[in-house]
């Protein structure tokens, strides 16, 4: 009865339109133009070079994306265990009739060739998103993306803020943050007058979050102007300036940020626990890993503080999924979201989906964002998602609860959809 | 067949009498004498605060009990997928008939009015502990508690702690020290002796345990007298005392209660990782989280030191359930005590239940205590417990090791009772 | 269905021959010669000693093989819970033809004097081997062991090198070392020689790999020759060496040893988490714990500089799973290896096992070895994992995926025996 239970209700789960509110897509080219917009995914290009193949040869400088897809195709048995692997095949199946059980050296140039006529159609992009049932697709905007010539109502921006709290140090990107906003920047003051500017550029055209992922041992605090006019000062004079002052810039800009969000009326996504170029020989973002030990508590002072700011906040780690459960179940302004990055695995998923849903006021857990870089991999990676979830419905509430199935399915609507719109904003 | 089988074993599980080993009712009113005493637990406050409910709203001095619940039952559909929330719906049907599917702002008062005319009978306290099958129930008492005035034969005294060891620097728990114990506290001599005192005074009145409540990143140590005089000197003559040498004071309060325990051979309950007032705007009883980042390496020198004191040890967080598995199957006197707080839910009991199941000595696993302060939360919170301990016992030992039911359920029947019996003595 | 699937898969599990890739067996004496050699080992005195049997009692000396199991027999029953237990009791049946539900003071006496006499037979070791479908056994060698007198085809010795990186400041192993390598060892430069001469006679004889295991706190660093040849001399020299000059040189050690690894193609086995010595007045081999808060990130330096060596990881806790996860997922030279000691327990090794064969690519997981001390051990042992094995290949592949049985058991041989020849050789 469970199985056909968990059918059922994934059905019907399968069947609601969705808003993503988490992706990396270029709004300006959201949908893939061939196979190597997919397999080029770090998911299979980090696997494949895990499994044995080249940096330099997944890399090479100057391949055609059918030489780049050719040279894939042969590592992917090796991977074909993977649940990255399963989404492969959804996208296969269900965009490109694709039939086989795996991708392999003699069938993949047939596909290859079939998804580039697919995907040459001038309404592709509008195939995928009615497939995937997409109604809105959240983006991650550089601070000084102009945010023109697309539309903003159904790609969303999303301030990405990862470069002004720990890279402002480097003079590019102040030079970026100068040009972006037409400031000086030669004083402190004036940098908050630049942040300031740029939430009024996203707030203006329809952001719906600021965002930013941390390190592990990064913890916010209530760094003011004064403590950092010296550093900036000097920094912007090309004098020298120490590791620790850095840092303390960085809570500075960071602590900035929040009342910003606060003054915007901004939710501030928080992802938790990356440790960037871990693995400096791998592939493009295919180098990043992380140190498990970090904790929520590191947050205690900026919860306390902006208790008018939400924060959905997304753990690296199933590790430190507990932490986030009761922390959303403690502070108001703390939502659980999604399962990130190392932790999208059902193995991860199952067990974190079902300790947030059985202790979270379900107003507060935002069920799942895509991440995704290009169209096509919301399809696979939603309903993977959809399918961990039919089994917490089903065991945990219409077998544990007895629920009826129309109560779970209202329980995940809210989780995939209702939270996605209350939390930020419609 | 599996479903009917955890059935089967959960219906016997559910005919056991127990003795709850952990609870924080107050003898003196042990059952609610309305919903506000139930609905005011503050798992319900807390989630109903999280889900968005002011805490001014919910704690505004001088509203009624029924106002309470009038405030509070609107939230109450936001927290409704929470295993929270059927302890709630648990209670209001095997106490007072509730028949409904949800706790509304419809038939909420009809529900309050029956409830408080159930609870105005003489031997409601009564009712509930037949219902409920409690032989016994250990309570928390303050230091300087008379433990006059009741059966403590029913409601068993245990010795809390965490005053003298965390806040023996505030002159108004060492003012209550010196009159709980007619003594001096001039030197740390006499504050020995005082602390002896209340060993001596609890064990007379049948207490089973002395507890504490203990941070992430306390480590025990041997602090002996010598090394804490003159800070003792310095504080009880109100001069400055540095934090660290406040620290040191916790370290020989606490080694000081544990050689006491030796002497009056009663087990030391830890509970281990909770940092206070977090979240300092929260609810009563609502504002406590913690850092994960704890380990049981930090009591090493305590289990070493003390092989004849027995150490019941609950853990906040799932994370740290393998470390507790581990040092229980090696240290002789520890003992897995519980499923504490955050880690009381479903989707972290079943994983830490069969692990500690299946790998430490039968005997030395205590499987639950409610940690209630009104009686009527046995009922639901152990039913839950028993749920779980039903199916891994169905799964692991009579579908997975063959065994008889008859033998499962000896086994549940040793982990629910016969454990809280040898350990903390009849 | 599920059930009847997971028992076909387990049975075709179970017939697959054996490559054992890590084990404590002395191959002069590999077999039990008595039931003593099996109650003896440390999983049961010390599951025995937390039980309540005094480490005097276990370990009196002089006591009989069979007074020593005569004094281990009552605590059985404590502990028949336990995963350890239902080793014990395959290993009665499928050896000894034992049918009862339990060894007890009754049946215990028969039982030994059976084994003792198939134990007695000139062919049990083989009779073990084949019955276990061992095809190989790999062992863990002292670094000065002459790896003579027997069969290293069959038990294929392996370089272990704890006492060379974590105590070499003792005199008498770096005797041991001397005599070993017939070298003087005044220098830093006759140090590494002499490692080197370690690896040409271990590389000479067969071996398949080097390994050590490691405290939670140890971080691999590259240290040369020149940042401590002024401690090697003082050390040589009986003068005083700080602790951190002693971990300087612990680091160098490791460092010669990864690249004695590169040099000879040796994978290095790293089992990662163990503290020694936490509880001294336990049981032989039963006094060592952890800490588990230690990270892969601590050897981001190791994996970043041998890109050419294969580092086979073990890690002590289940928490610390998902980084090797993650890590196997993006370094191509780090690889997730069996299911160690506090972890090996079916309630961890199954989400542990489905983690792995999700996300890393399916030639990076070696399914398990048995740590075992005497053969009879790996037959429950490798059953307990095939079991967990083919729960994870019917759940997660044949249901969740749609796989054929055929395609999930060949993922199952790939991972039981595949990936041990590729890895170690053959």
């Amino acid at each position: 009865m469970s199985d056909a239970l968990q059918d059922r209700l994934f059905a019907e789960l399968e069947s609601y339109p969705l808003i993503d509110p988490h992706t990396h897509i270029n709004p300006h080219a959201a949908a893939s133009t061939t196979l190597a917009d997919i397999l080029g995914y770090h998911y299979y290009t980090e696997l494949a070079h895990s499994a044995g193949l080249p940096q330099g040869v997944i890399e090479e400088e100057g391949i055609s994306p059918k030489e780049k897809v050719a040279r894939l195709v042969p590592k992917m048995a090796a991977i074909e265990n993977t649940v990255q692997y399963s989404w492969l095949l959804d996208m296969c199946r269900d965009f490109f009739g694709f039939e086989d059980e795996s991708l392999t050296e003699q069938n993949w140039e047939a596909l290859y060739d079939k998804a580039e006529a697919a995907m040459a159609q001038d309404d592709w992009e509008q195939q995928v998103l009615k497939k995937s049932k997409l109604d809105q697709v959240y983006l991650t905007n550089d601070f000084d993306d102009p945010l023109a010539g697309f539309d903003t109502s159904l790609y969303v921006p999303c301030l990405r803020t990862d470069d002004l709290v720990f890279h402002l140090v480097k003079p590019e990107v102040r030079q970026r943050l100068q040009k972006a906003t037409n400031s000086e920047l030669g004083t402190v003051e004036e940098l908050q007058a630049a942040l300031t500017e740029l939430f009024k550029h996203f707030k203006q055209n329809g952001a719906r979050a600021c965002a930013i992922s941390i390190p592990p041992d990064f913890s916010p605090a209530a760094v003011e102007a004064g403590d950092v006019a010296s550093i900036w000062l000097r920094l912007t004079q090309d004098e020298s300036v120490a590791d620790r002052e850095k840092a303390l810039l960085s809570q500075f800009v960071f602590w900035q940020l929040a009342k910003n969000c606060a003054d915007f009326q901004l939710p501030f996504d928080l992802m938790i626990g990356v440790n960037r170029r871990v693995y400096e020989a791998g592939v493009f973002q295919g180098q990043d890993l992380y140190d498990r030990r970090t904790s929520l508590i590191q947050y205690r002072t900026l919860f306390n503080a902006f208790p008018q700011v939400t924060f959905p906040i997304s753990v690296l780690t199933h590790n430190a999924n507990q932490e986030l459960v009761s922390y959303s179940w403690i502070f108001p302004n703390v939502v659980a979201n999604g399962h990130w990055w190392y932790s999208n695995t059902p193995a991860y998923i199952e067990p974190d989906c079902r300790a947030r849903l059985t202790a979270i006021p379900k107003t507060k857990y935002v069920g799942y964002y895509s991440d995704m870089y290009k169209l096509e991999f919301a399809l696979p990676k939603f309903r993977m998602y959809r399918r961990v979830l039919a089994k917490v419905l089903a065991e945990d509430f219409v077998q544990g609860q007895k629920w009826s199935e129309k109560r779970a399915l209202d329980l995940g609507h809210l989780i995939l959809r209702g939270n996605v719109e209350t939390i930020f904003g419609r």
